[in-house]
């Protein structure tokens, strides 16, 4: 019997946890699920004989400590700063360990006793970060293999409403965090390179600088550009390349519509609005336009955004309720984008029949005996219901596919990991295919943004 | 003989020294002046027989204990951090002290030893914080002496340069720290009361929010709101009023064109730029614009803002030179905002014979036997050339006054102090009347923001 431990049996846990359950018996598996919610955790369990739900705090070190001893290997789904207490121990019981979140930088430094124990520690192996990694490096591998040279790499993934489920005027609602939705986009210039060149994008202009992409069967998308284009140029060998480019998808219109809320100052985290408990939805849109005695709120906001009689961003406002004088915030010391949230939480929470979807879209543009060439690879994701969504899948199946290669011995190289590798990406992106987790590619025109290679 | 040690012998001590030197006989006064720099410190005491110039590094410890410890008082003219040792210092060898800072935190807590002491240390007594403090002071307090009860308060201030110097498009030149202008605004929402309402700014639209006002004889300003408008509200027993706002002035125009680096990105300060030494004025710009093989960085700037072909926003531009390809920034590993540092300087730096100009206006809204009424008070002050600048003499002034006022016992008032009480304000204001800072207070009609009490 090898015993799996899972700290955190939370949302994205859900997909994980089935899936190893049901290879359990073939492949001789007991999981504890580890939470601080025993009924959380117990839920997750289920009767299955061969799993086991306990309570656990991450902070008791004891338990800790047992549990960790006790376990083969350890899944960790906790928030990311969680889990370096988490990787100490494993160091110390000599246990491998696997999480979905970016590698920290104290997690980094436990590469070489990692190493030295001969424990692998396999990270950002969710969806994104995870399966944008391996999706990538499989893609950029084979154009490398066979002589081609990466001249561009844009890369968007985008957590979404299913279609069938898409019934709103910003065809968007929240699948994730709402928190990270609202501040999307701040805590720093967003920078990439086009064409050699290196460009900044401030908050102000980041929702008016998106760029469009078709997906067969599914319609047209828009990207914004994240923060970090450039954070994985040298780990994915990308020091030449002369496009490189990572963003967000929303469906078409979101992020103009977005840009309002952004221009209003609506989605500031860094203050605390005065009475946010007792201000109407209208009285916080009015605390961002002028004083006027008698102008209502309506004018006042379409005359600051331009908006004409006829633009169908009003009609996006309006369905938000958002001048609604009677609906009251109710949230003592709020900042405007906790109060953003709440409103937008009103109108944008998924309905139990409601299924989310994952949007991924990589561009590889390159050079092969003297031609260029690009391939783009789509792959779209539509969840089954509330608890096996479209991100629980994805984020939770390539961790749990990476947990078996490991226990089976078929992913050993040792220390603190990404997915870069093929004995990784190979066999995790063909099983995920068997659960619908597919990417086309398609050979197209190169278009990059200088395709004629004119000189300006 | 009283000793007066004067610490920070820079730009602002000019018109300090020089009315101290003045004073120095009938007062009995001698003046060491003490800075870093110890050429800085002879050129501002020349050959005057009451004024000893000496090298001075406020770290060393020594050396700072025995030349307080010399002095009757001491004024520190130095950036405002570094008046915590020299307080210190005052209280241990029991001196008094001046400052033109705003009060710290540190220094706030220093307030119960200087007390038991019997101490005055008397802080934001320049021009702002200083002359703006004082004189809003004494026509709050004849408002209320004479029964009114003030309904409105908003302060502007703006140093600009002199109407006899304007001769660029944007009506303005460096007549302070340009680092202070390129980032003002950053940092923080501007929050202010207009009517009873609260009312948010965020940076991205601060520069659209400004209101008019007219100097009689210098013609119409704009303003542009402090994010700290209620910072005083306490201070200046102002708890009730309906509406309070400080702002920054400058000549009508300058904001609407400033915005134009706000949106495009060009004074953010929290990121460096790649290979910033080497890049040219146009590298600069385009940095902020869409990749594109032909299209002209000029065009896109237009489109990326949207200048029609007349719109005077674009001559100012061009004026600053800013699509010059063979213009080289040459800082290393600078922000943007340094770099537009840079290429501002170029322009707007003042010439050898160029003037500054200070200007302040104030507005006092308040309810006399049941009619409302309004006092605009408004002060100009041209500066005599680049040693006695406007900005020298109301930032200097100010303090060296009331340096004189607590020496002469004619301030006694203990305790980490601002200009706040009558027995300081009236005396100074007064006097800076004989230097040309002279308040022109007017009875206007009450305009506030809802002159006739409409309900809306």
């Amino acid at each position: 019997m090898r015993h799996i431990l899972i700290i955190g049996a939370g949302r994205s846990a859900s997909s994980l946890i089935k899936y190893l359950l049901n290879k359990s018996e073939a492949e001789n598996l007991h999981l504890t699920i580890a939470d601080l919610s025993l009924e959380l955790a117990q839920r997750k369990a289920g009767t299955h004989p061969r799993a086991t739900a306990i309570a656990f705090d991450i902070f008791n070190a004891e338990q800790r400590h047992t549990q960790i001893s006790k376990a083969d290997i350890v899944i960790s789904m906790l928030p990311a700063h969680l889990h370096y207490e988490v990787a100490k121990d494993c160091i110390t019981h000599k246990k491998h360990l696997v999480t979905a979140s970016y590698i920290s930088p104290a997690m980094q430094e436990l590469d070489e006793q990692v190493k030295a124990n001969n424990l692998v520690f396999m990270n950002e192996i969710g969806l994104d970060p995870g399966i944008d990694h391996m999706s990538a490096m499989k893609v950029l591998d084979e154009i490398r293999d066979k002589g081609g040279k990466v001249i561009l790499f844009e890369s968007f993934c985008g957590g979404l409403v299913a279609p069938e489920s898409d019934n709103n005027l910003w065809n968007y609602k929240f699948t994730w965090n709402p928190r990270n939705v609202v501040l999307a986009g701040q805590g720093g210039t967003a920078k990439f390179i086009q064409e050699g060149t290196y460009k900044y994008i401030p908050y102000n202009k980041l929702f008016r600088r998106t760029e469009f992409m078709d997906v067969e069967g599914y319609g047209r998308f828009e990207g914004y550009a994240n923060r970090d284009s450039l954070k994985y140029r040298s780990v994915y060998g990308l020091d030449d390349v002369k496009t490189l480019y990572r963003g967000t998808l929303r469906r078409v219109g979101f992020s103009k519509a977005w840009n309002m809320f952004v221009q209003l100052g609506m989605t500031d985290d860094s203050y605390i609005m005065e009475n946010s408990e007792t201000m109407s939805y209208r009285d916080f849109v009015n605390a961002f336009l002028p004083y006027h005695p008698t102008d209502s709120v309506e004018l006042k906001l379409r005359h600051s955004l331009k908006l004409d009689q006829d633009d169908i961003q009003w009609d996006k406002l309006v369905e938000l309720d958002i001048f609604n004088p009677n609906k009251i915030v109710g949230l003592i010391n709020a900042t405007p984008a906790q109060i953003l949230e709440k409103i937008l939480s009103d109108k944008w929470t998924l309905s139990p029949e409601d299924k989310d979807m994952i949007v991924m879209y990589h561009k590889f543009g390159y050079e092969l005996n003297g031609e260029r060439k690009q391939i783009d690879a789509t792959m779209v994701c539509i969840g089954e219901d509330q608890t096996y969504t479209a991100m629980a899948k994805t984020v939770g199946l390539p961790v749990a596919m990476a947990t078996l290669q490991i226990l089976n011995g078929n992913i050993t190289t040792p220390g603190v990991q990404l997915p870069l590798n093929k004995e990784v990406y190979l066999p995790i992106l063909k099983e995920l295919e068997e659960f619908g987790v597919v990417f086309h590619e398609k050979q197209v025109h190169y278009t990059g943004y200088n395709a004629n290679n004119v000189v300006s």
